[in-house]
């Protein structure tokens, strides 16, 4: 089987030597940035890399697009009459409704598209945090269409095993969208929102704890790619973030009536949860 | 010296576990709760343990009140005749203005109350999570009045350094609750709104990475302590969740108008801000 990887990042990157460690020897990778393609050819994780899909593509029976949002379906515009009939191909996205429309306009029929979402990002950006063990322990979610054929997913879901995912889940699109704007997406608002609130100041550290460097971890987000995740999924994401303001109305109405009896309930709800979940 | 601690638990039983550790022979120690003093008297944290302050009073030059915000001034206004002329009065908690107006309307004349906050919380409730380790490296906040003695303030600093805590800085009260309004109290607010939120439910945990977790940690809250603070600072906590919700307007915006560049610039103050702190 042959395996071609679009986009050497941090996490095609990881795929490529996950995919190696686990014995698969046709591995192709590409991108756009030559020292790391050569990076990838020199430490082994792809067998031969390029700086252009073209060569590869007639001979790849697994095609992963480890590309922002807004590539994907451009890629397959481009390059797809150079696909091999029965062509599997795959993504890494963190949004899945808006992603599956676009591709569903310019998929040709020989290609099946598997939509999956890795659940382990990066701190390090590029192919310097590819690591064949990023994804052991690792859950994943695939949302299936009503045009993938079964085999095809297992394919897929079997690559995931292989390479450390321990939990790999199939879910609608639309529940998909809807769980990761408010697990994934709802914290990245919130933390953004409370580093950039005009409180932030140069004493801010004098007062802060762990609770606030945590919080405010993810406000060092890669905007070029949380752009494109927020904005194909906006309107789920803004349903997310009015059901937070409503949980603060109430936290605030406490606050201007000095409820305390109320405000104890809704500690109480919110620690019950938290126990229950973890 | 002789020190008494009101109240035996983590943060009481840290502060006598440290001090007994740093070479104070005579610390006091008072809880409502018998097993409680038993276990700091066997543990050696203390000298000596009673159910009641008011043998230690009399003798005691140093006493720290390890209570509940509202806890505070009703100790002083029962206790006050016993005080020791001289004896500085310090608290724990972790709001100043509403404790400094109560505590004036009761504090006699012959003691002094330097008010601090300790920084460092702890997740074991009760004299199990007493730890003469716990303040090491720890900051602490001092709000001094304009009735403290420069003296005195630096005889509870002092003790503060010798027991580990490592930068101590003084603020005034007004500050100390705007800022820990913004850097504490408000990250416990959106904890509790994000579990609370509807959107909570038996799959989440399918769909969760590790931001969700972080952020969650402390909607797991001490809901008697936590509901003091948040209403005896109320008005400033109010005001920090408003300019929170400032900025998701301003997110908001960019998602209803899909406006990417404004989103991309929203991004890139906070990766700055939190970049330039941590």
């Amino acid at each position: 089987m042959k395996i071609g990887i679009i986009g050497l990042g941090a996490i095609g990157g990881s795929f490529a030597a996950g995919l190696r460690a686990a014995g698969y020897e046709e591995i192709y990778g590409v991108d756009i940035d030559e020292e790391t393609v050569k990076t990838a050819e020199k430490s082994g994780m792809i067998k031969e890399g390029s700086l252009s899909a073209e060569g590869f593509l007639p001979d790849l029976d697994v095609l992963l697009l480890s590309l922002y949002p807004s590539q994907i379906a451009p890629f397959i515009e481009k390059y797809h009459a150079l696909f091999k009939a029965g062509v599997v191909i795959t993504d890494v996205t963190g949004v899945k409704t808006a992603i599956i429309e676009q591709v569903a306009e310019v998929l040709p029929d020989i290609a099946d598209f598997v939509f999956a979402h890795p659940m382990r990002g990066s701190e390090k950006k590029g192919i310097i945090g590819a690591d064949h063990t990023r994804f052991i322990g690792a859950n994943a979610l695939i949302t299936p269409t009503s045009k993938n054929k079964e085999k095809n997913i297992q394919l897929i879901e079997n690559l995931y095993r292989e390479i450390g995912f321990t939990k790999i889940t199939r879910v609608s699109p639309e529940l998909h969208d809807e769980q990761i704007a408010y697990v994934s997406q709802l914290m990245h608002a919130l933390s953004v929102a409370v580093v950039n609130s005009n409180q932030a100041s140069e004493d801010t550290l004098t007062f802060a704890g762990n609770s606030f460097q945590e919080l405010t971890r993810i406000a060092d987000i890669n905007g070029e790619l949380w752009s494109e995740l927020f904005l194909n999924n906006r309107s789920a994401l803004l349903k997310s973030i009015e059901q937070l303001e409503t949980e603060l109305d109430k936290l605030k109405q406490t606050l201007k009536t000095a409820d305390e009896e109320k405000l104890k309930d809704l500690f109480s709800k919110a620690t019950a949860q938290r126990r229950h979940w973890y």
